[in-house]
């Protein structure tokens, strides 16, 4: 089954890929790599999320900023490469929290993102290696970003 | 040499590759990069090092959960490889550290993962980029984690 | 027109590529990548720009400082490559503030850099997908430290 139809049997539309919020693209392909700037949970131009994971945004929030983002790379990915069906893989995900002073579960908020991957790239494609932090702060006070990075086919 | 001698010349056992702690992969292959996904500080199953260093956690001690942190590394790259004489080098490392605030000695702590790598496999595949900061928080309070990119041969 | 002779008629000076302040190199090639580490806001081996951002930096500080970092990069691709020419491409930029609690202007900051590997390489060689966080402290107590992947051409 392909990816836009998965896309549209999970009831999930891709949105219109965020614009870069500074001086860069939102995503460069390099041979079969995919780099995709760091995504930030926006819905219509709208940034959804902001706040700290663990005080103003809770798990279950923070879980569904991420699916956001990830959705967000994946708009990103079609813009980019005109097909979806061009992703190859996801090869590494980068989970960023801004969250509150002793929060402990990163993991937990990232899965996320790395579940939707997954369910609307099928396991071989899906899974992605990984890493999660909390940092200080995050761009516009998003309370995530995400970044990723694909693997993808020619033309 | 090889590596695996390396490793036994050293006293060196190579740990069990830890499991990921959360819904991805532990290492992904594109072409010839090998992505590992970040690595706490964990042995026989145990977080070893929690806390901030320079407040809980000694120099020394985050030393020592870097270098716990490549091993751990080097595991998952065994276990994805089948063979460690298949890693051609290492290409970039990136250091993450919970620590107190007003912290400046990332670099001499990340050294603790950098000298371990050019010991085990020498300067020409050990020798890496690298970067280092300081996080306000990381996945089950560990001190310290780690994410390691490799350079791989085919089969 | 050339890279080098951009940086002449923008009265620049290529410096001489900092050494690295640890057990590591300073850039890396595998196939087309070259990973450069993480580069500080040094000029003539002082460290320039220290403090948070926000607090004891401003913003055009802080954009001063990661245009310093991106020339420092520069300059690690020219010791490296031999020859800027060699440059195709700015793949990946990071940013990594020491700012703030509640920092919100991160993209305004990082566009120094931003901004300046675009005014040197131009459009096509110059724009890159990038991410950019505040962190809780960096190496030396520096302002900002800046990571640059680029693609490189064969000899």
């Amino acid at each position: 089954m392909d990816i836009e139809q998965r896309l549209r049997d999970l009831g999930i539309q891709l949105p219109k890929a965020p614009k870069p919020v500074g001086a860069y693209v939102a995503a460069r392909k390099s041979g079969n790599l995919l780099f995709i700037s760091g995504q930030l949970p926006f819905a219509e131009e709208k940034l959804i999320y902001q706040g700290e994971v663990g005080r103003d945004v809770s798990i279950e929030q923070g879980q569904a900023a991420f699916r956001m983002c990830a959705l967000n790379a994946l708009a990103q990915a079609k813009e980019s490469l005109g097909d979806l069906e061009r992703i190859a893989g996801v090869l590494r995900v980068v989970g960023y929290l801004y969250c509150a002073e002793g929060f402990v579960d990163h993991a937990k908020v990232l899965n996320g993102a790395s579940e939707f991957l997954v369910q609307v790239l099928g396991m071989e494609k899906g899974r992605h290696t990984r890493m999660v932090m909390g940092v200080r702060s995050l761009p516009l006070g998003a309370a995530v970003a995400l970044e990723v990075l694909m693997e993808v086919t020619e033309e």
